[in-house]
């Protein structure tokens, strides 16, 4: 298994950027390129209880906000040697945490990763795209974001994690439509441009689920 | 691998419902227990080269309309003696194709499933629930229907795919807002009910996208 942990980072920045979890390869193949977080399937484990296991073990990443599979990378030749499959997962840190990171890891922007070993590079950009198609139609940045958030925190976290500007008025709009956020009724101790405080949101739940609204589609009652 | 293939069937009935193709176990373990189609991932190919092998070698079923990975099942204790883990797939049928099949293999309603072997019932369940979700939000549907329609046959196939009735007028609206759907400008010879014939639509693609519209998310352009 390999994960592609993400987590948008630089929030009191100007540039928050999508970052994604890397280590170094100390050893050949493949050596001082950077690869993402993974091992080999015990006996005794399924697979989501493995990467579980192997994020919290080698990079002390005990607190993601989401977990799922993605696609097996299965290619005859994508290593060398021994044939290996990969089955890969998205994991989600929401964007105050800082977790411990051994020595060899380091969070790298998507947008600017280094050299990348084997097929980890289009693994980062599968997850990447899994994850931008699901901003559209679920509550998935509950995953990315804070507890309490002011607006225009959230459009930088949707906007880093999207790839592009998003409008703070349409995103506070359609989420509030969705009910996918809400307001906590307290308010930020000052706004970032020293105007008025500005309002805290939260997301309604902290438990993925689709939000498009196809009503023509949803069962009965 | 193993796939869950999907069709709607039963179209000219009263009752069209979403069906699987399942095979009968001839030998132990699980000897008259019915399976999803699947095999061995050979050393040259990748999952869905394999699958897709698979499927047309034993299932003679070269035309998939649509066919994506879906979980990979791993309890260590799913099947019994080596231990063996399941990429899954979804794969769906348009609605007039007959297959040939096998003698060991027939289409089972999935509300009315045979004893099935080992975890493959949960594994239909997966990959129904996965159908569900993408008809709400994707294209999907263009992979169970016909070249041409009339309305109500997609409200049959999208009622019995969903598991729940679906009102055609709202299904329209929704789908041509859309532009999931469009006229093909030619009628159905008489209509089911001996009235005025039926406007004919097709699917405008006949490849998966996501449709949902979110817009305030959307790259700029």
């Amino acid at each position: 298994m390999l994960a592609a942990v993400f987590q948008v980072r630089g929030l009191d920045t100007r540039e928050p950027t999508l970052n994604v979890l890397l280590w170094q390869r100390a050893l050949d193949p493949e050596q001082g390129k950077w690869s993402l977080p993974g091992g080999q399937l015990e006996d005794d484990e399924d697979l989501t209880s493995s990467v579980r296991r192997q994020l919290a073990d080698k990079v002390d990443l005990r607190e993601l906000a989401h977990l799922e599979q993605l696609a097996v990378f299965s290619d005859p030749r994508r290593v060398p040697g021994v044939r290996t499959i990969a089955s890969t997962f998205l994991g989600l840190v929401p964007s105050p945490a800082t977790p411990a990171l051994p020595p060899d890891t380091r969070w790298h922007p998507v947008n600017d990763l280094p050299a990348m070993a084997f097929d980890h590079a289009p693994m980062v950009e599968h997850a990447r795209n899994r994850l931008v198609a699901k901003m559209s139609y679920t509550n998935i940045g509950f995953a990315l974001a804070p507890k309490e958030f002011a607006i225009s925190t959230l459009r930088d976290i949707y906007s880093a994690a999207l790839g592009h500007q998003v409008d703070a008025t349409n995103l506070q709009r359609v989420l509030e439509r969705r009910k996918v956020i809400t307001r906590t009724g307290t308010t930020a101790r000052s706004g970032r441009s020293g105007g008025r405080p500005a309002a805290l949101f939260g997301f309604t739940e902290s438990r993925y689920r689709v939000t498009d609204e196809f009503a023509a589609l949803r069962p009965p009652g």
